[in-house]
């Protein structure tokens, strides 16, 4: 079964906007043993949008498409989809039940624009969107089912979950293909760095297809495979991925896509250990990683973010002293916050991160791109500085963070 | 003139990346004046590269192209592109001179595979890359220019603006077309209120296109406008830009497409003022949105990220009685942990958040998605309760952040 994915939009055209949504309907698609052989965008252009919706109906067995729904005036995809399949749109009971539902529940008032959105094409089925005002719904044009779907990301996601894929199952019946992918995620090492301790992978795997890509400041490592038998693809890709991780050693961090902070916080929680964090030229973003995760409140306590030398001194703890003698980037600094953020809340460990992320601020023997990340425990106290290079601020703050959650790693691994 | 993007590679085809590239391409030409019509995505597939390559050859004037120039042997656009013209491919000179000269500045030693990326089609002018291996090339392919770029975005980016864009100026001569985009951002409404205040829009200013997005948690209102007479376009859009902001009030907070975090940070300098921040459900996130912004460290002191009860206690200094008698989550607390972040470093405001995220943690009177936001300045303390439904974790933590930003920005400007 082949698939192709169609955004919509003028704000996605026009690149005010970036395509999310495909990437996740691809990656539904894929799991569920779709082959996915392209995506397409086109803007809120009547004509262009029903050709390339015939274009897509005339070869492909199913596509989704996402935006156009909505209640305003540049909504057209329910009248291109009638265009291309050479119906008309009528009022669709289902779809204006749904949206009075939706509008009910939230004790809201539907507005007569909403209306606008139970108009779809004469043999469409609808799609109902819990958790938004426009439906969605099923028509086949020429050989191939298209769903369409809203653009709002979250609203999308649940109707792909909820209505899209269970529908997919069921066409595919028994004969079911697997496309399962497997993530072993890199830092530390550059992509072909990777690509080259991997040599002869292919010779040894020939039923798995490897690819790497940079996902900053990651390298991910993915193995593909597909065929029918779920159980041995799955025991396959696991023995290749030791292959990798034997290949790599220590700079993978996870064998599963799991992120960073999210192995950091596995390892913190297997100790009954706690954190707390003291940053600077991180800005906070250390915190925010940890707290994305859900449940770190189990051994994430704090985090200082100290970006002047006066609040370093008030909360951390830094003596006035060291920041003289050595400046706020130094590997000293580093670690008084480390360990004034771990003493201010008693926490088993503490890390730090001092440095200059840019654009301004740098000089000859401290350029922008320099960090100093410290590290206390119980053991005592550790300091490391890092110099990366090519990176702007934004960027800068993410490499600084992944390598101080990477120092923390490897203590808690002691490697 | 019409342009086309083709984003390549599995990672992108099979949803394991986003593909941001496109939208920064698209967004890149658009302003230059050339329509963007389509974008697509097709995998490491080289008969399929070269048909899609083909296609956009024959109807398009000029198309961006980008991955797949790299090392690996899953990088396979320079052999489609000279399939797709019919050349063969050879070393170029030039390439090979641009992927020596970045490893001898990084004092790398250049690797075997690195030398493939020197392989370009016949008839092709490479386009150097210079921060990073892999160059580029511009070949035509029936009646289109094609650029090709490899796909890392910051290296992307840099060939666009040095490489791409100067060529389509040149390509345009005199007859230049300018497409102006203006963006008016709203925080605290919903698309559909926006939309109805707009209502007339149409009428009044039918030379614009009116636009509406969601982009999590705010709304853009874009406004778009074409033609050859730059400074009119400008007054014009300047005028309709005005009308939305007298529509919508007092929830615009930027007419320019800044971010909450800039337009905060801009206010607070315009009074030399400085802030700290307390966080707990927003983990850091207040802290990283304001530290994206460029000399942030004017009026940004510090931030607590205080997850636990005692880091409450111990840094920001809530008092134990009022942690007991009303919660972590209360106005109380959000109160005093703005005023014990804003005295702890002298600042002049104090913003706190406190609240729960989930999806764990609510209560049937303190469901998921309620946050305290407490605010302290010279003048005395205030806090507000808002409660969000329908969103997931990191979801809330977007809305809360921004929710406590707006808070600041509307005392910041008396409203």
């Amino acid at each position: 079964m082949i698939a192709e994915i169609l955004a919509t939009g003028d704000e996605i055209r026009t690149g005010a906007l970036v395509d999310g949504n495909s990437a996740h309907i691809a990656q539904k698609l894929e799991e569920t043993g779709v082959q996915v052989v392209r995506h397409h965008c086109v803007g809120d252009d009547l004509n262009r949008l029903a050709s390339v919706l015939k274009e897509i109906g005339s070869r492909s067995d199913i596509a989704v498409v996402t935006g156009g729904l909505g209640p305003t005036v540049d909504d057209l995809t329910a009248e291109a989809a009638a265009k291309a399949a050479g119906v008309e749109l009528s009022l669709d009971r289902m779809a204006l039940k749904s949206i009075e539902e939706f509008f009910n529940a939230r004790k809201r008032t539907m507005n007569i624009s909403a209306k606008k959105q139970a108009m779809q094409p004469k043999g469409a089925r609808c799609l109902s969107n819990p958790v938004g005002t426009a439906p969605g719904f099923i028509l086949k044009i020429d050989r191939c089912v298209f769903f369409f779907l809203p653009g709002v990301p979250h609203e999308m996601q649940r109707m792909v979950s909820d209505g899209v894929l269970p529908r997919i199952l069921d066409y595919q019946g028994s004969g079911r293909n697997f496309c399962l992918i497997k993530t072993v995620s890199v830092f530390g090492l550059t992509e072909s760095a990777a690509n080259e301790l991997l040599t002869g992978f292919e010779k040894k795997f020939p039923d798995i297809r490897l690819g790497l890509r940079a996902k900053f400041p990651e390298i991910q490592v993915k193995l593909y495979t597909d065929g029918q038998d779920r159980h041995r693809l799955e025991t396959r890709l696991a023995v290749a991925a030791g292959w990798v991780d034997e290949k790599i050693g220590n700079s993978v961090f996870s064998e599963n896509g799991e992120s960073m902070e999210s192995v950091v916080g596995t390892l913190l929680r297997r100790e009954k250990a706690t954190l707390a964090v003291a940053e600077s030229c991180t800005g906070g973003l250390i915190a925010h990683m940890l707290t994305n995760v859900s449940g770190s409140s189990d051994y994430f306590l704090f985090s200082g973010v100290a970006y002047s030398n006066q609040a370093k001194e008030a909360v951390l703890g830094v003596s006035a002293s060291t920041l003289k003698r050595f400046g706020a980037v130094h590997e000293e600094t580093a670690k008084e916050m480390a360990e004034g953020a771990r003493r201010l809340c008693g926490a088993t460990y503490g890390i730090s991160t001092s440095g200059i992320a840019g654009p301004r601020g740098g000089t000859s023997d401290k350029p922008v791109g320099t960090v100093c990340i410290g590290l206390a425990s119980k053991q005592g106290l550790s300091a490391q500085r890092f110099i990366f290079t090519d990176y702007d601020r934004r960027m800068n703050k993410q490499i600084f963070a992944m390598t101080a959650l990477d120092v923390l790693r490897r203590k808690l691994l002691g490697i």
